[in-house]
């Protein structure tokens, strides 16, 4: 089920039934010479619109923006300060607690979201910490790769050459889902460097390409299908189990 | 073109012939007992997605999620603060900015928007302006409705129960672009109230259904695709318009 | 009654017969080489204090500084951020509203203003709106020139060259009121040019002079008291509709 | 040279001959049973006036909400939070000196609005100390009793019973200025209390009527008069010290 | 009693007893040649430590890093925004009032954090002002010269060359403290410049060696050993009547 | 080398051999029934003072309050917000940066704080990716347990008990520092259990005493030699490490 294709009415009888709502997250960045800008977004939903076509599960618009400002000195990069990526999640999740949403899953595409979404989360427990009442939900962050099976089936797919950044897995997703929109390139070197990560000028000057220890060629939209059916039954999955958690409070 | 699905590589070509991009940008919140809650944001995307179609426009990924506090007290809003809006879109500019892109034409599906987008292209400009230095880009907000023939054509379409909130025009651009998600229901009155815009529950108090001025089934999928051609021709001739605009400085 | 020549005491008494405030808000700015630089301030206030004279009306001191990052080019302007301009406006009323006042009435004076007001009344009601609860307050922003009959009257002094900045109707305002402070210029060209609105340096380089679109030599004393009376008059009525208008919840 | 009578043309004429401006700044808020809700920000206005009549001073539009949350327990106050009120002198300042002012000097009327000033100025500098940079400009806090010789004069008018909020010197300057709103009240006791400043609640508690330690009943116009001519004589002299300071970089 | 050596269930305990904490508050900057960077905060925790060991009394953690911008200049300094210093203070406060703190004391070693806490604690006092409630706790400032008989000391101590900052008190009592930290210099001139405070590169070329009116040499162990006694003693006394002291409310 | 018992004098000639400084970072938080609150910032600067001993290593004064919201049901914890402990370690960094530091590395003893210290860390980085440029300095983020050698030791240490929260490797290294402030108790049950963050009121219903998972019985001062010693070494090496590292800008 997905919440902007519903009306509010669907929304509320569905509120009647589940508190659980799950949100895609990503980030629109570059991802290399062949990836897509939008990958690290389209993932998610992409696995998320799959695994609601197999239950009764509510899946929200994707946030589409993120912690990409590493990505800045290559053009198609839209980034959003730590600060406001924090204000934006906090306005997202209170928002839909106002509905009666209790437990707020984020599927998230893009590593470099982590350390901002948790402190989010930890921005919005804070209110109700220092008052000293109960915050009345509970959020979850899971990146795809993390849910259960997908790393290994990653592992066994690219056995060499996956690395962080313009992977061939999430490339593979993308190619699985927007087949006319296979990219091609030559990489030199085959696969990427790796190092720290710290403002645009010095990521460009470390990743010329943009890449991260990866060799997206290897991708395929055949192995992107494995994964995304992997992953979206995962989701079910670990979903389910949010949801059945018991308040302790 | 369509930035999200595009490669660094690609854009950085683009922006060798071209320094706009067009981005939509709405609002998820209800629309009434038959109206998707993406309609604002969906409105504008499938506009511009049909637009570029036609000719060299760069859209970039829908900016979904916009000032909607006051639609908070039905399920499935999602809202900014504009505080946070603000932020967000100041972000959003400085990205494409970085990335050299001197002219950021917003596409717009929601009225509520209108006065927060207005004072985030103000903060963005009030830097350069303390600091007696040129901004670098320009910013332009238009309505989809506003757009060259589109306002005269509802007119025609639907000479009353327009409304201003989950009107038919709109419900019926989302229509034709997801003929498979219509929905509907007994409207009563046929013709939704009017009233002045507050806090969530004055506006539910007022509004029960969540209309406002509208009689939503007038909609249908041919009439929502003569405004989608509508708007998209003018979306063209106005983006070009935008795009020839020399500097004064 | 002028809130800031009263003492607390008075108030409280006024509280118990009224829970209405008038607020004078404009902005402190060039306006051309004959206009007053408070004159977005002052012909709300003149209007303001003008009409409290006919009337048991309550007027707060006057907001004079606003968003004017536009004519920050031109010496003499002040400007706030849209950011600090809405938390600003937030602390003006949560203080009003502290004290029991319930209608607030903002009587503006700079079109520049509009946006970011009705982005902080969005601000305010959305902490409400969040929390599923009566804001306590309702704002409304009214522009001094459209008070019921004064932009007509405008229109039949000025039949031409009026513009939208360094108007003479606003111009004649002050001028009835500082009839001391009158100045003159050669203006060329007579009527000003009129263009899009950006940040500082681009806005000097299309107005050279200030002006936008006006010939601020139309303007007469005699003419700014007829505004002063119509405006003063059209304050009142529409005042008393807002206070007398019922809450829905 | 009262900045909002004048235009552009004249203040970039003034800037020619002196960097310097004087801004009168105070608060909105209860002064006991008889004192005016404008007091603190009247007081300053005054007296800055009244100067500038007498010699090229130039003399910004009044600054009229400061820090006075501790008195929001009673009608009529206007507050702005700390964050609220940096903000925006932070703005007035750097408007001013976007337009080529350089010595910035706040006359001030309030005791409550000292610290945050300086805690304003000192967040100005900041920008420029992290930078490594020259500010440009210097801020000067002077409050008006602290001018050369205005206290010796007031302890000699009111050896007894001048306290130190709703003060009889405050009082009798806004009766020298406007003696049509001097107000009367049976005070008890004559001599109002004294004790820390904390929260409203609090403060009203212990100031039922509002004032702090002083009698109002004191003052006299003609007091008034002598406050204003000292004050006004003090100020020529030390804003004409701190024009001629010499930049030490 | 050292809170950070103390568990939470005899933070628990103490709060039985009493609700009274002391926060040891200064700054890291630049004091003059010889003058140990940690001075400003040193000087209270040293005092704060030691009054500690003679009675029941709680003492926070140090908060070390204050508003030093000025000194921004000369390596080793460390400052917070104003702004920034106002946040994080507000947090110490509403975590102590989390837990059942209702007096919190700062003593303060850095004359340049006065304005900056005094504007947090209206900040926060803010907070419950607008919404018309109590705050639950109170806040007190207090540097550690201005408990009882330490300025009188150490005018007898040093009667010419105590100046602002790097002051031969201030050293001493680090002296006392740290005896084998002790560092020696040529001062040129013996008694070092006084001067207005204003940006960090201003401050410099004003304060060259970073002294302000003071003699840093006239500092000994001793004399500081005499100094922390004074106000050790002080301290308890101080904070004991502020404990002591009854709510209005 | 302690920066707080330097000069600036002495810093300004480190600079001259050196460009990186260490800062121990962590948090004041309940560490269960026997820990000290001050465990987490106690522990890095433990160790980075024990560090500089034995070499020519710049540490500076302890962050000693960090992200720590979840723990505010327990006294004596004392918490920043995200918002906050992002904006002073932007502060921090700025400070040093603007004396010259280029590296800059956090020695962290609180787990909860990672997610927040990188995306200060991002927010730093990202206001010199918006605008191109270098940002002048690099921050590395390292816990004193992910120092070589040190989670091994801990694990042959500890071989089952050790948990995530007061855990028995940082109590013990406490006891080794402070060993007059041992304390014991009674733990039910031995080993604490194991659950997820959220706000402080759901921490405290799961974890009632405040241990994660550990058994703080086995903490004995000797181990806790052995890891301040593991731990000392291991940060002189990775600081040299970071120190060395090369810019590729
Ligand atoms: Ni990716
Ligand atoms: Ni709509
Ligand atoms: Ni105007
Ligand atoms: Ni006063
Ligand atoms: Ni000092
Ligand atoms: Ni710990």
């Amino acid at each position: 089920m997905l919440l902007h294709l519903s009306t509010w009415v669907e929304i509320e009888a569905y509120l009647k039934r589940s508190r659980t709502v799950v949100i895609p997250i990503g980030s629109n960045e570059q991802h290399g010479p062949t990836g897509l800008l939008g990958t690290d977004w389209l993932c998610p939903e992409i696995i998320a619109h799959e695994a609601q076509k197999g239950g009764d599960l509510l899946v929200a618009p994707t946030f589409n923006i993120g912690m990409a400002q590493h990505h800045l000195g290559f053009p198609g990069t839209i980034a959003l300060r730590p600060s406001t990526f924090m204000a934006a999640i906090g306005d997202w999740c209170k928002s839909l607690a106002a509905a009666g949403f209790e437990k707020l899953y984020f599927l998230n595409g893009h590593g470099g979201n982590v350390a901002t979404i948790e402190a989010a989360f930890s921005e919005l427990y804070a209110e109700a910490s220092y008052a000293g009442v109960k915050r009345g939900f509970a959020c979850k962050l899971k990146n795809w790769w993390d849910l259960e099976g997908v790393t290994a089936l990653a592992n066994r797919q690219f056995p060499s050459g996956h690395g962080s950044h313009a992977t061939p897995s999430e490339i593979a997703v993308t190619q699985w889902a927007y087949p006319d929109q296979i990219k091609t390139a030559n990489y030199a070197p085959q696969i990427a460097p790796t190092g720290p990560i710290r403002e645009a000028m010095d990521f460009r000057a470390r990743f010329p390409d943009g890449r991260m220890g990866s060799d997206p060629a290897l991708a395929t939209p055949e192995k992107g299908g494995e994964l995304v059916r992997a992953a979206a039954a995962g989701l079910i999955r670990d979903v389910a189990a949010f949801a059945a958690e018991a308040p302790v409070i």
